[in-house]
């Protein structure tokens, strides 16, 4: 059996310090097992970790010079229980320095959503689903 | 303040059949959420999405030609309980035609892992580290 799992979420890192930065700005606590190598950020259901691109790339024997593109593909969603977090939510990104993608709207599919990126261009959602269904750590379990 | 949540992780898939059928495959359950249009599956603590990258591309207001990339930046990986479940796991995504990116071996911190990608080049660790703690949802909370 292949267990359905995301237990770590690790974005590669050109500058781990300066990235480190922007989520600790966000008042994200960081684990124990942080160091000064790479941070690792407790969240309702996957750890976050911070780690040197360099070295990602050779934990998987990968051979790649630079990733460089606008948007990689992939986005993570931090979703809300009220409606009204999300421009609270974006725009105390916006008073912490954060790229503000797109401003906070209401959604095709019915709720609310707005987007920003950190300093290496990682894309977060903030959304509000007025389906959502949260367990008691705050892991979204449906929507 | 800024919730510390990965609530979603949303894959951009650029064929959204293809790569639903990979993960259905890996045995993983969706959940009542997916439709003919997008898929989303269950996991110990966040949900995956495989959405249509054009889609998720306008929903943030990018304007991003053609991504790709052999590695976007940003690792998934699934923790194991026990050793022997990593090079159980390869095997298993092998048999099932997954791309094999590094056979499984012991990592210079302790544990085991071996990599793979899906048919649009999301990289996924499978893991064992021997301090891992998991909670009743077998979501990671400190490794």
């Amino acid at each position: 059996m292949i267990p359905a799992r995301i237990s770590l979420v690790t974005i590669g890192a050109k500058n781990v310090p300066q990235l480190r930065k922007f989520y600790q700005d966000l008042g994200w606590t960081e684990t124990e097992i942080s160091s000064d190598y790479y941070a690792v950020f407790k969240t309702s259901g996957v750890l976050l970790s911070i780690f040197p691109m360099d070295d990602l790339l050779k934990d998987a024997g990968l051979e790649v010079s630079e990733i460089s593109v606008p948007y990689k593909g992939v986005t993570f969603s931090i979703n809300v229980d009220e409606i009204a977090e999300v421009d609270l939510i974006i725009n105390q990104v916006k008073d912490r320095g954060g790229k503000i993608i797109k401003e906070p709207s209401d959604a095709s599919w019915g709720g609310r959503n707005g987007h920003f990126m950190d300093p290496e261009n990682n894309l977060w959602e903030v959304a509000w689903n007025p389906t959502s269904i949260f367990n008691e750590y705050g892991a979204m379990v449906s929507f």
